[in-house]
């Protein structure tokens, strides 16, 4: 075997978590990005609106950048795109839908007209000089999702993307089982699969049992207005409810805006068949009887700003919860999301409607048997799982091993590692910059750990604030100290207790300028470091404790 | 039927969630009080402690209250005890290890000379005047647990307590079917019954079923090391544990405080039975090779302080995890804990832990099956479901319903609610005031919802403060307009957008002052107004804007 030279894998992020997935690959003059997907902020990220991967190594190689392969259109895959493509400004390869998404998002930031989009046919082949991209077809819980081929010289690495196997998708072919195949005999360097779902045992259900279901409920509540919450994405799902709906006579409304968006856009590339007729208006809701209406709708995670919530609190303007309506829950809880999802079907329960969250969904990621079958057909050399948390990458590791690959070739890597396959083998060769960026509002960046670690003591405990003003010259108290407090106690119940506090502060500056410390910093430290006791003294609370000194000319 | 008078049932809690179990029963001159425990803090209950319910209206009848009758030891029965025996100083009744470990309590809070406790046994009825108290044996997932007959002239109350059935207990006898037949053989007026899993069909299983996993686990990895969270009172569980260990000639470690604390209570009863040289103390660990060990330890729910998390992390005082250690879940991640879980099982995986978490725990609570049985026993007039968020409840409410009764008689109530049963029937007959009552360090009640909106907008985006010096007399600026931050921005890299912050409130500063503004409120409210607006324009974001305005003489 000549030297083929060394192919480069290194992921910026998504194996940590589900989540920001990113992944570089770098062969001779060339690199590719496949994903460039954002995560929700975990609950120690206060006031955090989404994460974004940190792409220094990308910056510092822009010269080499040729695009960014996007496997399919969830947020995890897309997300950071507008904010990333700000600084890494080269082409976007993807399928229809996954185009037509990030389009969506391009708008909105404004990036239409400097952004190259490309949209891919499953079997195409991209050739980006010293490295080819082949996009292979799969089943998801969203249309159109690709695995990769990623061809070089040294070898065929496939990325499965997202996928599940579906022998009876809702929407288009199956999986394109005979090329993971073919790829198999040709020799494939290296696996990287999709771990979400490799704890589970067996095999994912087809999204068609789905459909099923809806029947089964459709026919079992003729009487009830029916309101079904499901992901904004899954287009084959709501092809299911309209079916279900046309069947039964009923007309669907679709509520939410990233629901409305996504619909839209897979009508209009027809990847959603709508019977004339069928599809209403929200405004026209009333014109109908409930039992002949289906309302579709986002908030499936309990999300306090989705559709469903404000129908559950009954603060939606156009939709009033009636007792008897059906509501179906058509998904589980993402992890972190069962006590808001919790919530909301107590308030529904509350205000009479009937709640249905069990056997409407199916999920979109292969379990442990459809993993297998993606080694057998590929007999891969090296495996590295991805997508997900350790213990997820772990256990695809596990069903790698049982399927005979030995355990120094199944590779769980961290983000930022750098791994080289060549003919040599494989090895980490170093470890590049990553992270996780905040996005805060219109701020990127701007919010990091130190910013956090004050978030997080402000919501504790609250802050006290002690402001005096002192005369530059005589170092004479002019003013204060004024005691203020946010977030720390009911203030007028607490009169006592900010008293003593003022004294206190008032005893502890009279004894620092006494003693002729003049340095304002150290007053300052003085007068926290003896608040801070008192409080925790009589409190056992740790507030933040701000002094501000004012030096009066 | 003679007019035996109402009878009264107030819950003041418990009926919104798990957790602040509290019910008042009144009748005559008597009231009693089921259970006092306390609830732990929802996601948005920023800083809090703990969450105890709003005893007002027990202070205000505490002539009458005659004590209270606690079903069993879990924080959510017990927990608020130590607070409202402060105001309401009334004996206690418990069984054995229910009354050991209130004192557990009373010892921490120094309430142990001034509290009367009294140990009751099973079939014991306790006559408080206008009502009979009788306890009856149940099953849960800690011993002793028991169920009341509240027994007055108006008719006989069976409050169910959190029970399940289990025809195999670990430790002592099944829950007393016979007694629950006879009290439905003369009638009863109203069931209150656990609704914790009335959404789940069938049975729950036996707490014996689990040491027959532990029994496999141990035989399956004998050559390692076994670590096992569990939950600090599973008495039970623990002693299942300890039969395996002794079986497979395993030493055991106790390791955690709570945990430390109910296995020496409960061995101190005799309710768990530890064969001499079994248990060994955590610094003789060292003494014995690793698979001849197992660490029985709290953390099972991914408590950050828990022995758990902290061998995870390893940051452990006397435990260090080592590759190969298998770790066992012998638990179900309570909801809203999922995502701590998740993150100690990634920690223990990346450290090479063996990790299982399935299949090693059963429920204490019972599901739709067995609530029918104690209906089919008791067949009483009303239902009361209790226990359980509002879906819960309405499960319960469905399954009364299949078993035939009315749904008249089906009475969902809430916290509060004033509960009138008579020969008349029922009714809803007024509302006392109830609520959740905030500790937070050493201050009970001291943090209201204001102050947790202050904590929630401080969380979000942090705190801006403007600090001015201002002559009283001349209305001149002698200091400032100062600018300080915390948890808005990272300081060092928003120097300019601070100083543009500063520049605008000198401005509008002079402004106010020019127009001759002299009200400090109102100077305050246009500072603050101005600078929110700007901040808003530049980085759609809402800190908390304070002024502090210094006058000096």
């Amino acid at each position: 075997m000549e030297d083929t030279g060394k192919l480069k894998i290194i992921p910026l992020g998504g194996l940590e978590q589900i989540g920001m997935n990113i992944t570089v690959f770098e062969y001779g003059q060339t690199i590719i990005v496949v994903d460039c997907g954002l995560s929700f902020p975990e609950d120690d990220m206060l006031g955090i609106d989404l994460v974004i991967p940190d792409i220094t190594y990308l910056e510092n190689n822009i010269d080499r950048v040729k695009g960014f392969i996007i496997t399919h259109g969830h947020e995890d895959h897309i997300g950071a795109l507008p904010y990333i493509l700000k600084d890494i400004n080269v082409p976007v390869y993807g399928t229809r839908l996954t185009i037509a998404l990030i389009e969506n998002k391009l708008r909105e930031h404004g990036l239409m007209e400097d952004t190259e989009r490309n949209v891919v046919h499953f079997s195409d082949v991209i050739d980006f000089g010293d490295i080819q991209v082949e996009f292979i077809r799969t089943n998801h819980s969203i249309a159109d999702a690709a695995a990769l081929a990623i061809h070089t010289e040294a070898g065929t690495i496939v990325h499965t993307g997202d996928f599940k196997v579906d022998f009876t998708p809702v929407y288009g072919d199956p999986i394109d089982l005979l090329r993971f195949a073919e790829l198999g005999k040709k020799g494939v360097l290296a696996l990287m699969c999709d771990s979400t779902n490799a704890e589970r045992p067996g095999y994912t259900n087809s999204e068609r049992t789905v459909g099923k279901t809806f029947d089964t409920i459709f026919s079992e509540n003729q009487k009830s207005r029916i309101i079904i919450a499901t992901f904004a994405s899954n287009v084959d799902r709501v092809q299911q409810i309209i079916n279900s709906a046309y069947e039964y006579g009923r007309k669907v409304v679709v509520e939410g805006r990233s629901m409305v968006n996504v619909i839209h856009t897979a009508a209009e590339l027809g990847i959603i068949k709508i019977p004339e007729n069928t599809l209403i208006d929200i405004d026209e809701l009333s014109n109908y009887p409930g039992e002949k209406t289906v309302i579709v709708t986002t908030g499936s995670q309990g999300e306090t700003m989705a559709a469903l919530n404000r129908i559950a609190k009954n603060i939606h303007k156009r939709i009033t919860l009636m007792p008897g309506d059906v509501v179906i829950f058509s998904s589980n809880p993402i992890p972190g999301n069962e006590k808001a999802v919790s919530k909301v079907i107590n308030e529904l329960s509350v205000k009479g409607a009937d709640v249905i969250f069990q056997d409407a969904h199916v999920s979109g990621h292969a379990c442990e048997e459809e993993i297998k079958l993606i080694y057998a057909l590929t007999k891969p050399k090296y495996a590295i799982p991805v997508h997900g948390e350790y213990r997820h990458l772990k256990a695809q590791a596990k069903i790698a091993e049982a399927m005979g690959m030995v355990k120094e070739n199944i590779i769980i890597l961290s983000s930022g590692q750098v791994l080289e396959l060549s003919k040599d083998g494989s090895k980490i060769a170093g470890e590049v910059q990553t992270g996780a960026v905040f996005v805060d509002g219109l701020g990127v960046g701007d919010v990091g750990n130190v910013v956090l670690r004050d978030r997080q003591r402000l919501a504790e405990d609250g802050i006290i604030m002690v402001v005096v003003a002192i005369e530059k010259e005589t170092k004479q108290v002019l003013a204060g100290p004024d005691i203020v407090t946010r977030g720390f106690v009911y203030i007028k119940e607490s009169d006592e207790l900010l008293e003593e506090a003022k004294e206190i502060m008032e005893e502890e500056l009279m004894r620092c300028l006494d003693e002729g410390i003049g340095d304002w910093g150290k007053l300052k430290n003085f007068l926290r470091d003896t608040l801070s006791a008192f409080i925790w003294r009589r409190m056992k609370r740790s507030p933040m404790i701000l002094a501000v000194i004012q030096e009066v000319d």
